[in-house]
């Protein structure tokens, strides 16, 4: 063990109790009452990597929330890894339904809850912590590191890649390394080579311009609440296949390999429903569980509101019902291109006696990486040091928009090792991370730092950026990869 | 002029007054956090009365909220009338479409806005005055008088019937008058005769143990938000048409004979459907829009909501939706028996991948009255009186469960005599009374009491109650009533 992975040992109260202070700080980036606390929560990053032995650290102002800079750069010769992250949290609703309030950290039964826990606070702060492990064990560290950390993900990065396109010079790196994400399970540590993109509609269906009693009205108009279930319920079929023209047209088949290798991996469908409490599973007809949701493009209501929502009775046909629609993309589709499609349809099958406003509100493409370059197998070392088990390579069906940008802007790759687990109930009630995913998360990213550097000396210079823009392309050495890292358990 | 007419007209500032002060408490039924408003109304209406000189005013307590009784008898020998009405109000939201804030009564353009301005607190309140304008001028009144005023209206009367029937001797009288509904249109006076009835349901539908992240999980479960449009897009065809097997079974069907009479009521579809504001008219195929809004039974969403109704985008498949649903029925059409129907239809429809629970919140029965009795050509010449013309017979497409209570406990008729306009915005933002039609409402009901004596000196003595529970019949009557009104505005 390392002085640094044992100094991170040594820390483990002290690393919970700042993660707390950063926890309690409620830094919900769609709520624009809370402007003050996201910046708030940025600040206190800021003061965490100086602290940290970051020689700058500093917030950059954008049109919303701040994006934190900082960087070690006394390592010269060394490569250069940039940590991305994000210091906003999803909204806390249904707070109901949270058994301890969102943000005031409470530890039960070995997890960490609250808002961010996993998502993203408790991952990617692992990064300060290694910094500061190496500094104030040996006074340096294997690797220079920079760190943008940005206070917008929640809400898409709206100002993320206008920040790094502006900035190619400071984020210059030789790898991304990102901990937003988790582990295909407890005790299955995991490296995640694609994201599915997303395309976030909004919906609004108006009627009459007042809400209506409905009994004296009841029969002589539509409701707009009747009409916005018409919509949704029109959008995809009872096999859960999406209605909407041209929506699969350039959706990248799976291939007879990448299904094989999905089913070789340690998932039971009984199991995953259990853990879920569905009453069952449901989803387009014809694909596995995982192919549905790493490789299928889907569309979910992800709100619908109308009419009369409290307790009790009321008699009432609603002026207007709003509905909140994303679809989850994968390779070849085009965010903007589907949301033309979506609303194309919506706008057609919409009965005539509503009027019909659809708006686009963010989107994101897929990202499928290659999976066999040098930093991963870095990233692999310092996970099995830490979890103790060679990690699995895996898909995400969510989305780190940024990610493809990484890859598009900076030409580098990303490694994606996150420390969450499938059950951390990210933007849910009752968030949580587990403590020992965590302690052993700082322990792998202060590892990270030590096997890096072998990854870069048999490649070009270190912090050489990659001028062209690589393809996303490689399903065959992604799943190639799988296969090796199977291989790996095996030997 | 009578003088208790005039007395009537001299004081429409202070009967203005004093209903803004009634109009000030925020008496929304349904909210249990304000049944101590509810009761302060209830109070406010016990003191209007016993100011107003009954000489007998008090509450009732219930389970919920109070029932206020009031009455003056100081006429024996002259028939009692029963005044019924409700301090009560629907709830505001959404509240943020209120010109003026809900429980701040304001004028404009001889507008009164208030929540309860028009139902009903605006309404009931006349009966209050025109007993006092009696009693002021001549120290009687030509009529008994009983008022029963509840808190529970709106929330469908759960303690009324129980009430009226432990209470049957203090409740005894001639004739039931209400003044909860309205003018067919303005500057058109009319009584009606036919209420539908009402089954509000609430349908609750469950999915996962929690919110799930639509990225991760997007595709492996069914979405209750999803499932709740696809069940209520299931309970009507594109033809507006309600889908549940056996629901229009014991509808009563318009005979030749009414569609005429409604055919020759003064109204108009294109001014209606600008009135309203709808982008179209939209009901039931093969039926008018008086069709359908009096002698149809519909079924309306009255809310549905589930996920993230915020601003901005939150990625979440919610754990759960909920459903509002109420249908409007009309002669012959049991309630429970349709909630039986309808819930049945919706577990039927519903998707397997959810669990699905509907409770039957309450109901009430359809009411159609005969329109030849002389206690409505009293009210009649009433508001011949004070608004200038002899009224048309209507019918209206809400619900006042307890006019069926009365007829059938009771065994009187009753007089739906509302001074409401079609575009008072009950239920909805914005609620309103017409001053006009308040000031001439405070005269007609003054009126009333000086022309109903005449009403039962042919008949059987007053204050006798009919043992025998009249069937709700005579459709043929209901519509010569019409005819018989046309007639008299020809004569």
């Amino acid at each position: 063990m390392s002085a640094a992975v044992k100094f991170i040992r040594e820390n483990r109260e002290r690393h919970l109790d700042q993660l707390n202070e950063l926890l309690r700080i409620p830094s919900i980036s769609t709520d624009p009452e809370l402007a003050g606390e996201v910046r708030r929560a940025g600040v206190w990053v800021r003061d965490r990597l100086k602290a940290a032995g970051c020689t700058r650290a500093e917030l950059f102002d954008t049109p919303k929330h701040p994006i934190v800079y900082g960087e070690w750069l006394g390592a010269p010769g060394a490569p250069t890894v940039l940590v991305y992250g994000h210091y906003d949290v999803q909204p806390v609703d249904p707070l109901e339904l949270w058994t301890t309030p969102p943000f005031e950290p409470t530890v039960r039964d070995g997890r960490l809850f609250a808002r961010g826990a996993s998502d993203d606070k408790g991952q990617m702060i692992i990064y300060a912590n290694a910094l500061e492990a190496h500094l104030r064990t040996s006074g340096t560290c294997p690797v220079n590191v920079k760190f943008l950390i940005e206070g917008e993900e929640e809400i898409s990065s709206p100002s993320l890649d206008a920040f790094i396109m502006s900035h190619l010079d400071l984020l210059k790196c030789d790898a991304v390394v990102v901990s937003d994400t988790g582990f295909f399970a407890k005790g299955v540590p995991s490296i995640t080579h694609a994201l599915r993109g997303l395309v976030y509609l909004q919906v609004d269906i108006y009627g009459t311009k007042s809400d209506l009693h409905s009994g004296s009205f009841g029969g002589a108009v539509i409701n707009p609440a009747f009409a916005a279930a018409q919509i949704v319920a029109g959008l995809k079929d009872m096999n859960g296949r999406i209605k909407v023209p041209g929506f699969y047209d350039k959706v990248r088949k799976l291939t007879a390999a990448e299904r094989k290798a999905f089913a070789s991996l340690p998932h039971k469908d009984a199991k995953y429903k259990k853990e879920l409490g569905a009453p069952e599973l449901f989803g387009e007809k014809g694909f596995t569980t995982l192919e549905r949701t790493w490789a299928r493009p889907t569309l979910e209501v992800n709100g619908i509101w109308g009419g009369f929502t409290g307790v009790g009775a009321k008699t009432v046909i609603p002026a207007e019902a709003h509905i909140k629609i994303s679809m989850r993309l994968v390779p070849n589709q085009k965010p903007d291109e589907i949301a033309k499609q979506v609303i194309a349809y919506i706008k057609k099958i919409a009965p005539r006696a509503v009027k019909v406003e659809a708006k686009n509100l963010h989107g994101a493409e897929a990202w499928l990486a290659e999976t066999d370059h040098p930093a991963l197998a870095a990233a692999a070392r310092a996970l099995k040091r830490s979890y103790g088990k060679t990690p699995v390579f895996m898909r995400e069906g969510g989305s780190i928009p940024v990610v493809g940008t990484f890859g598009k802007l900076l030409g580098v790759p990303a490694v994606l090792m996150g420390i969450g687990l499938p059950d951390d109930n990210l933007h849910a009630p009752n968030e949580k991370l587990d403590l020992d995913q965590f302690y052993r998360g700082n322990e792998a990213a202060t590892a990270l730092f030590e096997e890096l550097p072998a990854s870069f000396t048999g490649g070009g210079a270190p912090a050489t950026r990659t001028k062209a823009v690589p393809k996303q392309k490689t399903p065959a050495r992604a799943i190639a990869g799988v296969a090796l890292l199977k291989g790996q358990k095996k030997a």
